[in-house]
């Protein structure tokens, strides 16, 4: 079972290329630059047809979703232990953080990102401003939830909520409140950020601007 | 193994609220009414801070994202058939087919009814306009994919993505183009508001308004 990861430096893909090193399985990376336009390309568009970065190949199909496409990795490989295992008193809670980072702050980062490009640009303040208030709202809710002292975001154990949030919270370390000025995610992300497959990731994706 | 739910009609429990008819599993049924504000009341804050609709308690504990509710009774319940077995080919599509509605569509559907409410109402408009074109372009996306002849939206055969589809499809009776005003989505609607499940699931939350 070999996966082939289409990617862009800093982009969705870089949670599950994280993943795929972190659970040090062999795949294939393929660069697809969204800064020069590559995900337009006849080629990448006939793989995933909506130009979004990543694709992953699963068994030979493209599959899209980065939230999605942790889950289908987690459950492929249950002995890496990226997820709670089903019926576990942690799987509730880790299905229920997935989905909220997937339909609350992914959205917002996107509208906050490309409120522009994906309706009118006269409209985009407000839709930013929306955006704002919403992912600021999310590291209010993420921070109180370690507040507990817990090293992860489910239960005490890393899981792919934290591939997810990481890099998440990574996308706002140029706005006007970004994530590692919240008390309990400062840590938290100091301590993501030092992890071996971490630094390994942003060495492969050329990135050096959100490191310990 | 019982559930209590707690749901306002029409409100995004009902695609759980659905599941849990159709599963014919035990369940208790405890009505917290939006148009009433009972999401806002002291006790129903103390079950979900956030004050929103569903909670499912989950082995005593309190739970909430439609999304991954659908998701954990899936897996908790797996002889019911309402998710393609992990590892099965139809696995990938599900997952992705799950978190397209939950991180796009849903989302967009909040904008769309609440974009005053949740931002600055002075941008609300604005905020609408992105919404409402994104909801049309899921359902060219979810048209587009019934055009092979599939009888539902993963595989052939009744998932949770029908569930979580055909509830966003009813948000949209009452926008400028309806789902069921798309060529494949329309005949779909009426097979799945045909389910003796859907019916009973109407007659329970008082519902007439979007039926065969």
């Amino acid at each position: 079972m070999t996966y082939t990861l289409y990617y862009s430096p800093g982009a969705a893909s870089m949670a599950v290329h994280w993943m795929l090193i972190e659970m040090q399985l062999p795949f294939e990376a393929k660069l697809v630059s969204i800064d020069a336009g590559e995900q337009r390309s006849a080629e990448y568009l006939k793989l995933n047809p909506s130009g979004r970065i990543p694709t992953l190949m699963i068994d030979g199909a493209p599959r899209t979703e980065s939230t999605a496409l942790l889950m289908s990795l987690a459950e492929r490989h249950p002995d890496k232990g990226l997820a709670p295992t089903p019926g576990s008193a942690a799987r509730a809670e880790w299905l229920e953080t997935m989905i909220y980072l997937a339909n609350t702050v992914l959205p917002a980062m996107r509208d906050w990102f490309y409120a522009g490009k994906d309706g009118d640009p006269a409209g985009a303040e407000a839709v930013q401003a929306l955006a704002r208030r919403r992912i600021e709202g999310a590291w209010d809710l993420l921070d109180a939830r370690l507040s507990d002292g817990r090293s992860h975001l489910v239960g005490h154990q890393l899981s792919t909520a934290d591939l997810l949030g990481t890099m998440l919270m990574r996308w706002s370390r140029n706005m006007p409140r970004p994530a590692d000025t919240w008390k309990n995610l400062a840590p938290y992300i100091r301590r993501m950020r030092s992890m071996p497959s971490f630094i390994e990731l942003n060495r492969r994706e050329g990135l050096t601007d959100w490191s310990n």
